[in-house]
């Protein structure tokens, strides 16, 4: 049988369009014959070198209107509970980024990342205090406090600040972000379907 | 018989995905059985009260190498021709965008914006010089001369100025936009799709 095409999806907590792309990536993924492996990072640091120390959606107040309402109408458009605006936003992604990180390998990685989000996005909730994480991880069955305090060792804090290296020298600017394993890069909830399309091997008009 | 919707479309002649949309706008609002309203209008004066004074794919170059490569991908996926960038990049857009005011009640401004946009994305030209924008009124069989000369009157500068005004007012930060009749915005040739079913009185999960 034919190795499955892998996609690389890369997300950040504190971003509503990685919330949509996180909710909808395991269905349309299996449609398309696509494995997807699950790459946590901090934009802030990418960010920072734009210049920006905030959000472009407080950056931007017009812009970041706009975002609230077109976050409502995609999530009503795709059957997803309504939008609560977690308090304040962004969020401080750092703890739930280091313990997803740290959990890169384990199999609770996507139920921890969709209910990070979901308890963000769908429910309005902080996730930036550790007690906030080590309570999600605590309702999935694991021992919240160890692992928030293994993520938070010297080795594990490498492996985040990796991680960002990584995602800036392939090209990431903002999340969500797509790549392929010929290094195709997309960018945005928008373009996930276009992305698995890719790595599936379809790709429009014959571009290579 | 029931009078059908309009939805504005606001576009820019210097704006990548303005070129996407007036390419696909036509065909999809004949199927939603919505009319459109053309809205040409200058982004410049928007992007410079956020700060830009040049195009933000150029101040982000990151930004800008995706951009390129995802118009190359979107329009091969619309099968359309082959994207070929103008140089420089924005071209400026005062020349073309003053004529599609003066022309906003004539039959001319749709196919005068479409080949607009065919000469500088689809063929790599200029549309800067006011000679270019009068050698594509002439090849629409119109007189360029006579209609650059009126577009560029005190008063057609005014309507510019006026379209700028309602743009901003109205809630538009980047093209292309498009604005139902109960005042709901959609931003990017992304939501071209959405923001036709909205206008059609198709909205998602009963939203008003």
């Amino acid at each position: 049988m034919a190795r499955r095409p892998t996609l690389e999806f890369w997300y950040e907590f504190a971003s509503t369009y990685s919330y949509l792309a996180a909710m909808r990536v395991e269905a349309l993924a299996e449609a398309a014959g696509v494995d997807i492996r699950w790459r946590p990072f901090l934009l802030g640091p990418i960010f920072a070198a734009q210049g920006w120390t905030n959000s472009p959606f407080n950056i931007f107040p017009i812009k970041g209107r706009n975002m609230w309402r077109d976050l409502d109408r995609e999530a009503a458009r795709y059957g997803m509970p309504p939008v609560t605006r977690p308090n304040p936003f962004p969020q401080n992604s750092l703890s739930a980024t280091r313990a997803a990180i740290y959990g890169a390998e384990q199999d609770w990685l996507v139920p921890f990342t969709k209910a990070v989000f979901e308890t963000e996005f769908a429910r309005g909730g902080s996730i930036a205090e550790p007690h906030a994480v080590v309570a999600i991880l605590d309702k999935l069955g694991l021992d919240g406090t160890a692992i928030l305090k293994a993520a938070s060792s010297e080795s594990s804090k490498g492996r985040l600040k990796l991680a960002g290296e990584e995602a800036r020298s392939r090209g990431i600017f903002g999340a969500p972000s797509f790549l392929t394993e010929d290094g195709e890069l997309f960018w945005g909830n928008d373009r996930l379907e276009q992305a698995l399309d890719w790595a599936a091997g379809n790709r429009p008009g014959g571009m290579r």
